[in-house]
C-alpha cells in the first residue's frame, strides 16, 4: 500500500436516533448527501471518529459476546463507495431479520462519506460497517465504520481461483422454514464461514463453495456464485438461504447492458461444471473467475472477466 | 443484587504463552493453584484487571467482526468456581476445533481463581471466559474473564421452564460429516443460539429444544438436555453434534452415587415427552424443570429436581 493512508474508524454517536424530523438534502442520483459532502467525521455525520488502535468495545457487548449483530462491506473505488444503497438496503435487511433496532440509512450514508472524506483518495479501499445489539440489557446497539485501503487482489482477478465444494449442512428450504437460523441475514456469527476458508486450506484451494444438504450450490463464505450458462449470467435464487448479492447484481446489471440474459435459478454442482464461466463477484475482490473445483481444472474467460471487474470499477452509484 | 457485589473484568496479558518451564503448584483436589490463592489480578495470574465499564475490544478483532472465537461460563458458588476442569477441557477442545493456539489451562484457571478473590463471596457468580482469534492479521489472540453476580433463577428452577421445538436445520451427523459447521463447539457466533430465543418468547415459551432435520433431540441454545426414563437419567449422544455439557456431566455423577443409571443415546421428542422428568441443565441456571412442550403442559418433579440442584451447588471441584 501507498505511504500516506492510514484505516479511519468512525463510531455512531446516537444509536437510537429517529430519522423522523430531518431533512437533510441527498442528490438522488449521487445518493450524496450535500451536507456530507462537505462534513468531516463530527457532529454533522452522526459518527464521531476515533483511534482505530483504541479498543471501542465493551467485553459485555453482544457483538463480541455472542456474534449478535450484522455487517456490511463497500468497496470505495477512486473515492466513490459502490452500491452503497445497495448495501444499505441489505445491511436494513439483515438488522430486520435479527430484530435490531431499524439502522438509519442516511445517517450510515453520511458516515461512509464523512469516513472517505477524512482520508486520501485511493484507486481501492473498503468501507466496513458494523452493527451489534451493544451492551447485553441496554438496549442500545453499537455501529462503527471502519475505512482501509484493499489489499491487491490483481492476482485473484487475473489468473483466477481455486475452490472447493463443502456442505453447508442446511436444505435449500430453510429460510423458509427456519428463519431463526438467520440464513440470508449478514450477521458477525461468521465462525463457520472462517472454517470453512481454513477447510479450504487445508485442501490447497483459495476459497469454498457452500452445497445444501439437498445438492443445490449456495454461496461462498463471502462471496456469490455467478456462471455464464448459454450466454445467459445465472447465480442461484436467494430463497435457497443465501444473502442476496450486491456485487452480482452490478453484474447483472452490466450484462443486460450488454446484451446477456440474466436469470436467478436453483443451481447444481454439475451446472458449475458445464459453465462456460464462473466467478465468485464479491464487494471488495470483485469478480474473481474459478479456474479449478476440488481439484479440477476449468477454464477462465479472462476478457469477459476483465470487462466485468472494469465494469465493477466504473460504477458511479 | 445486594450492594458491594461490582463486575471485575479481567484481561489476558500474554495469549501466546507456552506452559513449558512452567512449576506452578496446582492442588489436585481442589484444582486451586496455591499462588493463585492469594494473589489478585495482577502480573502472577497473567491477566490484568480494566474497568468493566471500559471497552477493550479492537474494532478489528476477529471476535467481534467475525464471532471467530470461544468461550465458557462457570458458576462460582459461595467463592468456589464449579466443574472448572471440566469447562476448561472443554474451552481447549473448541479452541482445538476452531484452530485457536491453545489456551493455556493453568493461568485461565488462575485467572478466576484472582476474579473471585477480588470480589466478596456471594451465593452464585459467574465467570465468563472469552478468547478470541484477535485482531485480523495479529495472530495473538484476545482473551478475558468477566466476573459477575448471577441473576436469581429460583423460579425457572422451582417452579419450570416452557420450551418449543425448534429445527436446527442440520442432520445428525454433521459433526462427522461438516467439522466446518463447527457443531459441539463453544463458538462466539451465537446469532442462531439469540435468534431461537426470540423465536421461542414470540411463542410465548421460554426456551427452545433444538431438533435436528431428521428428528433427534440436540440441545437448547445455551443448555443441554436431561430425561429421566425409566429410572435412568438420559443425555444426548455428543456424536449428534452437540456440546458436552459440564452440568450434564455433573449431575450424572450425581445421579450414578444415587443409584440411578445414566445413559448416552440418540433421543426423540417422543421420549421427551414420555419421559417422567425432564430438564434444560447448564452452568448458570442450573437444573430447569421442563414443565411444558411446545403448549402442553407436563409434569415436573420438584422434590428431585431440588436434590439435584442442591448436588450441583455442593460440588466442590
Amino acid at each position: 500500500m501507498p505511504n500516506g493512508f492510514s484505516p479511519a474508524l468512525l463510531v455512531l454517536r446516537d444509536p437510537l436516533e429517529s430519522d423522523a424530523g430531518r431533512s437533510t438534502s441527498v442528490n438522488s442520483t449521487t445518493g450524496k448527501s450535500t451536507s456530507a459532502n462537505s462534513a468531516s467525521a463530527d457532529s454533522v455525520s452522526g459518527f464521531i471518529a476515533v483511534d482505530p488502535d483504541s479498543p471501542v468495545v465493551s467485553a459485555l457487548d453482544l457483538g463480541v459476546t455472542r456474534g449478535d449483530g450484522i455487517f456490511e462491506t463497500i468497496t470505495v473505488v477512486n473515492g466513490m463507495p459502490q452500491a452503497l444503497d445497495a448495501h444499505l438496503h441489505r445491511f436494513a435487511r439483515s438488522a430486520a431479520m435479527l430484530d435490531l433496532p431499524a439502522p438509519q440509512p442516511e445517517t450510515w450514508k453520511k458516515g461512509v462519506f464523512a469516513a472517505v472524506d477524512s482520508r486520501p483518495t485511493v484507486d481501492e479501499a473498503f468501507a466496513k460497517l458494523v452493527y451489534t445489539r451493544g451492551i447485553e440489557g441496554s438496549g442500545i446497539p453499537t455501529g462503527w465504520i471502519y475505512l482501509q485501503q484493499s489489499p491487491d487482489f490483481t492476482t485473484e482477478r487475473t489468473e483466477g481461483i481455486s475452490v472447493v465444494l463443502l456442505d453447508r449442512g442446511y436444505a435449500s428450504s430453510v429460510q423458509r422454514t427456519s428463519p431463526w437460523l438467520l440464513q440470508g441475514a449478514k450477521t458477525l456469527s461468521y465462525a463457520i464461514n472462517k472454517a470453512a476458508a481454513r477447510e479450504a486450506q487445508r485442501r490447497g484451494a483459495d476459497d469454498v463453495i457452500f452445497v445444501s444438504s439437498d445438492g443445490y450450490l449456495l454461496e461462498g463464505p463471502t462471496a456469490t456464485i455467478v456462471l455464464k450458462l448459454d450466454d445467459t449470467f445465472v447465480t442461484p435464487r436467494t430463497e435457497s438461504g443465501i444473502l442476496p448479492g450486491t456485487t452480482q447484481q452490478s453484474i447483472f446489471e452490466i450484462a443486460a447492458v450488454n446484451g446477456y440474459g440474466t436469470a436467478y435459478e436453483m443451481l447444481t454442482p454439475a451446472d458449475l461444471r458445464r459453465a462456460e464461466s464462473a466467478w465468485l463477484v464479491s464487494s471488495v475482490r470483485n469478480a474473481a473467475p474459478i479456474r479449478e473445483i476440488d481439484g479440477e481444472a476449468r477454464p477462465i474467460d479472462a476478457g469477459l472477466t476483465e470487462a466485468i471487474n472494469a465494469g465493477l470499477a466504473a460504477r458511479t452509484i
